[in-house]
C-alpha cells in the first residue's frame, strides 16, 4: 500500500514507518506528529477531526500520555493513520493538517523517566578490555551472563541538534601524582540504539521477555557523549558519572516497535545458554544498519544485527529484581560495535585508544574537538521490501566553559 | 519563641523545624502539609484563607512547584509560617487547618527527578575495601579527591512504610561455575542523609559550593536498600545496578535546610586539600545522629558529622561537567559508617561481610530476613537549643516473588 502523499515512497518515511515526534511552527505550542515523507502530520486537530477516541493526548508537549496509553492504544492510532494516509478518499481531510518538516521545529519527543545504559555489544566490550587491559581477558567473567547495565542522567537526555558543550572535570593522567581539573581531552561518541518504554509496570513483578512489546512503545537513536579520561578516574568502583551525565543526545523522531516487525533477526548466538528468565525465542536481534558521520565523512557503519543481548533480554533484566518502569523509561544498548575495523560505534575504538588515530579527510584523528560536528544515522528494513530512515541524532561540541 | 501549638516544645517538631510532606485524609486529595508537633498544618487552604502569594502550589500532590520557587519563596513562607504558628492571635486562624497526624496519610512528599548517590563516608569506603580486599589498601586512589558517585533508579525511590520485596537476582559464589538466579541471600540496608534540589541549574554551568543553600531546599533520611550478592556479581565494570534498584525508601518529611542552620559543624579533615572547586568555607558539616532501629532493637548510631564530603561538594561535584539540576533531584550521602563498630550504617559493615554475626536480642544476624522491620531516625541541633527530629524512614521485608 502506498501513501497518497507525494513524495512519501522511498524517503524513508512511507507509510510502514510513521514516527512520531513533538513539533511546533512559529508561536504555537509544542505538539505531537507523525512524519509522512517530507510532511508533518498535526496529530491532535486531525484526530479531534476525526472525533478520534484519546485525541487530547497528542495536545501535549511530550508522546508520555499516548505512551502511556499501552499497546492496544498504539496499534489502533497507527492502523487509522495507515488509513488515512493511505485511502486517496481521505486526503481532502488529512492535507490541512500537514506541514513541511522544513517549517517546522522538533523538540524532547518524551519525558525521559528513568535512563539506563546497557554495554551489550561483544565487540565493543572485548575492544574496550584489549585497549585497557591488553594483558587480562577482554570480557568480565559475568558478561555473556546478563546484560551489564547502570542508571545514567535522565535529566541531560537531549534532542538532536542540541549543541553538547565540552565538560569540565577530573582527570590524572598515570604519570600524574594528583588529578588536574581541566576540560576532557578525550571526549567521545556512542553509537546506540534506544529503547522507549510506554506501558508502565508495578513494583515488584518482574517483565519477562515475552512481554517486550506490551512495554516498548518505540526506538530512537542515541548518541552517548563520554568523556573517557574522566571516566577512566571516576569509574572504580562504581561506575560512569559525570563522562557520561552532561549530555546522551537522542533522535526526535520515535520508530514505533512495530514499524521494525520485519527487521526482527537471530542474534549471533549467547553461549553459555542464558538463565531461564533471559529466554527469548528467536529471532530476537534487530537488523538496523547505524552510519556515523563526523564533519560529513561517514567513519563507521555499526551493524545492530551483531548485538550479543536482545532488547527483549535487557528490559527482562532490568526488572528481574522488581523494578518497576515507568512511562518515558529510556533504556539503551551500549556502543553498537560490529566485528570490523570499519563497524565500531566509539572513537575510543577506532583510535584504538588515541593510539591509532584513523583518518578523517586526509587529516589523523582520535578525540572529538570543539567545532565538530558528529550526525549518526540508521536505517533498518521497513514492511513491502522498503527501507525506513530512523530519526538521525546530531550534535556540534562547543567549546569548555571557563569561568 | 514558641508555638501556642500544644505539644509542639520538645517534640523534635517545634517552630525551629517546621517539615513540608504530602497528606491526604479520608478521600481527600494529597496535599502539602507542614508539621508542627503531632499535627499537620494543611497549607493549601490556610495560605488561600490569608491571600499568601502563590499559595496555589500546596494544592498539589507533591513538593516539587513550592520548591521549584526557589530560596526567597522559602524563607517567605517558612518566615510566614514562624509567625503564624507562633502568635496566639493567629491561633484562631490557623487551628481550623490542624489535623492529628495520627488521622493523615503520608505520601511521596516529592517526584523524584534524577537519583545520584554517592560514597562520602571515609569509615564506610574503607570498612567495604577491607571487607572485599582485605590484602589491599582499602581506599581507591580517586577517594579522597572527589566525592564518589552514581546514578540510582528514581522510579523506585519510595516513601517511608512501604514494604519492600525481596529482590530475585543473579549471584554467584566464588566457588560455583555459573550464577544462579534466586532472591538475594544478603538483604542490607544503607543509612544515609539525602539532599532535596529545588531551584533547578541551567545545563553547561556547573554550581560552585557556595550556592548550595540556593538550590538545595532540604534533607530526608534515606535507606538505600541492596543486595550484596548481586552486587558482587553484577558490579564490575559500570557500578551497582539490580543490587540498588528495587527500592530506595525516604521520608515523608522533608526537613527544610534552614531548620538545619544550627546544624553546621566542621569537616573532619580533608587530606590532601581538594581541587578549587571543591572547597568550602567551614563549618560545611552536619552534625546529624542517626540510629538503626531493627525488629525494635537500635543496632547502631552512625554519626553524619563524620563524613569526608560535605553536602556542598557533592552538589559542586555533580554539576562540574555542567549536568543540570531539576527541581526534585534528590542526591544521597552514601552509607554513613562512623569510626567506630556500634557506627557503622550497613548489616555488611556490622556483621564484617557476614564473618562475623552481631547480637541482635539474644540472635546472631548477619543479613536481613523475611520479616525484618527496619527503622532509621534522626536529630540534630536545632535554633534556640532544641532538638530536630528528622521524619523516620521505616520498611519490612516481604518475601521474594516466586512466580
Amino acid at each position: 500500500m502506498k501513501s497518497w502523499v507525494a513524495g512519501a515512497e522511498g524517503s524513508g518515511y512511507d507509510v510502514t514507518h510513521l514516527p512520531y515526534g513533538v513539533f511546533s511552527s512559529g508561536d504555537d505550542e509544542p505538539r505531537v506528529g507523525v512524519r509522512i515523507g517530507d510532511f508533518v502530520v498535526d496529530l491532535a486537530p486531525l484526530a479531534a477531526s476525526e472525533m478520534l477516541e484519546g485525541a487530547h493526548v497528542f495536545e501535549t508537549r511530550s508522546l508520555n500520555a499516548f505512551m502511556a496509553l499501552g499497546r492496544p492504544a498504539w496499534d489502533s492510532v497507527r492502523g487509522w493513520l495507515f488509513e488515512m494516509l493511505t485511502d486517496e478518499e481521505e486526503r481532502e481531510t488529512v492535507e490541512p493538517f500537514l506541514q513541511p518538516v522544513s517549517e517546522v521545529v522538533m523538540h524532547m519527543p518524551f519525558e525521559v523517566a528513568d535512563y539506563v545504559d546497557f554495554y551489550c555489544s561483544l565487540h565493543h566490550a572485548s575492544n574496550t578490555g584489549r585497549i585497557f587491559r591488553p594483558d587480562a581477558e577482554p570480557l568480565r567473567p559475568n558478561w555473556r551472563h546478563l546484560p551489564v547495565g547502570y542508571h545514567g542522567r535522565a535529566g541531560t537526555v537531549v534532542p538532536s541538534g542540541t549543541p553538547v558543550v565540552r565538560p569540565n572535570g577530573q582527570r590524572k593522567s598515570e604519570q600524574a601524582e594528583s588529578p588536574a581539573y581541566e576540560p576532557t581531552r578525550r571526549l567521545d561518541i556512542e553509537a546506540e540504539l534506544g529503547f522507549v518504554v510506554g506501558a508502565p509496570s508495578a513494583r515488584g513483578r518482574s517483565v519477562g521477555t515475552a512481554a517486550f512489546a506490551d512495554h516498548v512503545f518505540g526506538v530512537v537513536l542515541v548518541n552517548d557523549w563520554s568523556a573517557r579520561d574522566i571516566q577512566g578516574w571516576e569509574s572504580v568502583p562504581l561506575g560512569p558519572f559525570l563522562a557520561k551525565s552532561f549530555a546522551t543526545s537522542i533522535a526526535t523522531w520515535v520508530t514505533p516497535l512495530a514499524a521494525l516487525s520485519s527487521a526482527y533477526v537471530d542474534l549471533p548466538g549467547q553461549d553459555p545458554e542464558p538463565l531461564p528468565y533471559l529466554a527469548v525465542d528467536d529471532p530476537a536481534g534487530l537488523d538496523v544498519e547505524v552510519e556515523i558521520e563526523l564533519n560529513g565523512t561517514v567513519v563507521s557503519r555499526p551493524p545492530y544485527r551483531t548485538m550479543y543481548w536482545s532488547p527483549a533480554q535487557m528490559l527482562a533484566h532490568l526488572t528481574v529484581n522488581g523494578a518497576s518502569l515507568r512511562t518515558g523509561d529510556l533504556y539503551a544498548s551500549g556502543t553498537i560495535s560490529g566485528p570490523d575495523p570499519g563497524q565500531r560505534g566509539s572513537l575510543l575504538e577506532l583510535s584504538w585508544g588515541g593510539r591509532e588515530p584513523f583518518d578523517l579527510a586526509g587529516t589523523k584523528r582520535s578525540f572529538l574537538e570543539d567545532g565538530d560536528v558528529v550526525v549518526l544515522r540508521a536505517t533498518a528494513p521497513g514492511a513491502d521490501d522498503t527501507r525506513i530512515l530512523l530519526g538521525e541524532v546530531a550534535g556540534r561540541i562547543e567549546p569548555a566553559d571557563r569561568d
